[in-house]
């Protein structure tokens, strides 16, 4: 870390803090500049006390972090793209992979007929919410456990691999049973005890980025994942938040080049929550594999103007199978293998 | 909900809107202008689908909200001012209430020692961190049920009311045994199985505002709680996320004015985390007693500098007690009792 | 517009905002609701008195637009895609255009050796900045006039089209004697006055979005210019602001789908400021061409490390030849001519 | 400056580095870390190239600035308040100052009505719009050279000094005969040609905060008019673009506090753009007080239901007495002389 002192800091007080650097188990370099000095603090930043609370000096004008804090989710540590494997379906490598299904799973019907089309359209693995955080208790709260039956009715009747949303710790073991990749939303994406316990149950977890979380700070969430043993994560860039108002979110594509850039785990892009909006999703898609993305996680729907939940993000079959054929020709481009 | 028609849409495509919105439980009034029609739609939202999932139709251009999407925590519901009864401390009252306390929970000294300083100056309530919700995986974690003892501990010996936060379902009924406030942060803020948790145990809650939650979602949030049947919400406001780098989180005071005027609950600030700088926390206490909070959450350390979290935001002994002269004059100003 | 009224509302105050309407122009037709009332107001949002005001009326809830508020720059008014034609080479047809060069023209030698280079390797237009609107005043401000000079140069020697930023309505002038586009970057991007005189020269106008400008912000300023009778607007999507700090800006490749779909006009990205890292704007490159970007903006400079601004984000002539390659798979699967 | 070196670099790549940051003149001094090497960069970053165009070497991590980038804005160059002599009225010193006025000059008899009213309620100086930047150009643009002639009768009945926004360069040489203060406004922030112009007219200035302008950049746009000479200026925060929909802006009443700490310069706060909506601008008022402001720029209509811009956020004569009968506590509390 460099510890930058204020200009105009007498001796005494640069020492008070280079006296404070190395309590705190540092070695502390001072260098002198023309017209402040600075206090470059030698040792491993992760394994030592932040120097961070020294802004408290009133000497002490920033602190400026130099090393990176995490370490499993980075190149760095592994240079080779990590490629999970879901119950046969490697997701990582040369196939773009399609996960779809509606947001809500709401009945047998609607999720079976649903699950018929997108494995028809090419999908490898169905979506569908049980559990269903509602920005307002009034709203659809998912069918629950019966909504984990009905998957796994799809899953035995289509052979599609589930991913579904956990919500609970408490539900971590029974999700677990049906899911073949755990979903953590981007409300929960800081919500490290989730996080532990769904990486303890060994499966693949897709873990969304938070509405307004930072780059660095979704891959610290992933870390989580990483240091409790479980190196099967899913980064799923799902829309952040911004002072837009066209779409619910602004989904960041460049997180896509940058994840890939700087992490060797695979990129998963929802462009369905990540503009809110059916009309931009096949557009989105195509952005999505043209920046590196892994795959792909789309809302669809056999009827979305009277859908449950989010209808107007949501595909209708016709629209998924236009999408899966627009996107074609980009994962060619981009030298994938197609759905 | 109002349903705008694209213009120049054929009275076919209108009809279809029309059916539509019938069919989902309103009554359509369709309004004809010059250049457009909307559809206004008669009946509850709050108890019919919603109409947004409409958007998807080619012919349909928007759909807009007119109700409210929360109403327990709207004046409209209830007019006067919630006083939220901490155990004989009134929140929401007469009284500006102090709570004060280190970020973390660190040792017995630190904790005892804060405790007696803050109780001394004023202060009602102590905060203390006993499960921290850290960034990084290797940050420091937290004492917890350890540091619950302590808490237990300093209350015993000062009297002063405990707040501290709650990170998971499973911890509640622990927490709740020590504490006389559940704090819910701002990670968790839209964690709504926690909420509902949390809710059950009939504490009073103190519910942060997420990172980048609009004023209708926080309301929402709380909604889940007072939903449960409890009724002791705290509103704090702590900091949003901007694209300001100066300070870690943009202290948005005019959400306090607007949340006293929206809703019944009292307001909390919390300037520490508000913008993660010790020399700005109190000027910020001043702006927020100015602008109708009812309270503050303050962090305190003995020795902020070496603090094991956020040591940058701290105020050490003396700096609580300036803070606490500083706003005297402004309580009075407010029209309310000094700590 | 639609007029809501809050719950609760006497007739007499319902009746005193339908009066107020009628007085600003529209029609009042009020709906009630089960628990509101509503007030439809029927009339031409763009030539009447706007509604918005009436919140200050107690009994006004909000006010909804329900029209859209640019007209000239709208697919409504015009259906297909506009190309602009600068002075030879078309904008928004079937070609993807390249515009490079560097950030500032800072000599003969570095611009001239430039052209070559971006020209050798497809591009049609060249950039570059003879005035340089600079966060410092002690930062490099750009050559003014030299600049122009040499700009023209480096037109009469490659055949090149010149794109240069104005900054000035008092530059406008002398600047579209050399510049075949006209740049209004991000911090004029509401700078009306320099719109309007820019429009006047009926030289085509590349207009960045600003910093934290909304969509339907950028669609309006569009409107400025071609209200004044100038058709020739290229939108360039270039990043926004958001709470990321890994990048400078955080391009929303969604505004260009946006802007595609509902604007005629051509839409240019530029990757370079979009993210302020050279080692993402090929990925960027390839997710604008996806997106349905018309061209490309990108900054090309002989060595980057330097540069006298901008460094940080600038392609030397390897770098833009190797994103002139990687683009190529994807211009072809978006149905365009390659560059 | 710093530059981090990326862990793993050769002794060449370091080598290559250090070279370069003494080229471009700045004396290197690598320090290895346990991890990784950072080189300081010695030298005056105010007056030597910027080395963040370093970031383009692949060995190359970030680099991290160390120095201020403004001088003559900060209190290290000039610890004492400036204080602003608004042609005998002082901002910045003992007394807090009321602005106040409509949005924009409609009529005579409604500037005049104003004028007399605010002026009684306590205000020393009017303001008033004649030029006015609309976001479409189908709104009201202003009266022009007719509105800066009623402000001037205004002031010559009244006695109040004049603020007015300008817009262009063009203007500034007739605007200043009759402003006392030249208002820039948030969409101009960074227009630093119109700032340097004027600046020139040696009047003070009113610079406002960009919608999403950083602190440090606000005070590198007033060391614009600082370094042409022209000391007068006054920081203005008028509320930033964030994600929340609630108010048109939010106002960032920290920045009132860091600006007061980390400049000299007087600081007003816009409560009426800051929020939009006039049922929170008088909380707002009493907070900028609290916060350390030295004064208010309110907006005031006879009738804010029909005015032609923006009346959503004006107060009526009412509301404005009310408004500062209600700060006279605070600015007590605050240690100043009211209005």
């Amino acid at each position: 870390m460099i510890v930058v002192i204020r200009a105009g800091a007498t001796q005494d007080k640069i020492d008070e803090v280079i006296e404070e650097v190395r309590k705190l188990g540092y070695e502390p370099r001072p260098i002198v500049g023309e017209l402040q000095t600075v206090i470059a603090a030698i040792g491993d930043e992760r394994i030592h006390h932040t120097l961070e609370s020294l802004r408290v000096l009133p000497q002490v004008e920033s602190v400026l972090r130099v090393q990176k804090r995490y370490k499993l989710a980075s190149r760095e540590t592994r240079f080779e793209n990590t490629v999970v494997d879901v119950d046969g379906v490697a997701i990582g490598g040369e196939e773009f992979v399609l996960m779809a299904g509606p947001c809500s799973v709401e009945s047998e019907e609607q999720l079976l007929e649903t699950a018929r089309a997108v494995k028809a359209a090419g999908a490898k693995i169905l979506r569908g919410g049980a559990y269903k955080p509602r920005t307002s208790p009034y709203e659809f709260q998912g069918l629950g456990r019966e909504g984990l039956r009905l998957l796994q009715l799809a899953k035995a009747e289509t052979g599609l691999k589930i991913i579904t949303e956990v919500l609970s710790e408490r539900d971590v073991a029974h999700v677990a049973e049906v899911a073949d990749i755990l979903q953590i939303g981007a409300r929960n994406a800081q919500n490290f005890r989730l996080l532990v316990e769904a990486a303890r149950t060994r499966k693949p977890i897709l873990l969304k980025r938070g509405l307004s979380e930072r780059i660095e700070e979704w891959l610290l969430a992933a870390e989580y994942i990483l240091a409790e043993g479980n190196p099967s994560v899913l980064l799923c860039e799902r829309g952040i938040r911004t002072f837009e108002t066209w779409t619910r979110n602004t989904l960041d594509l460049s997180a896509v080049a940058i994840a890939k850039q700087e992490s060797h785990l695979p990129v998963i892009v929802d462009p369905s929550q990540g503009c809110g909006r059916a009309d931009l999703v096949r557009a989105l898609s195509k952005g999505a594999v043209a920046l590196g993305a892994d795959g792909l996680l789309v809302e669809v729907h056999p009827l979305p103007a009277e859908a449950l939940s989010d209808g107007q993000q949501q595909l209708d079959f016709r629209g998924f199978n236009t999408l899966v054929a627009d996107i074609r020709p980009f994962t060619a481009a981009a030298g994938r293998r197609s759905p």
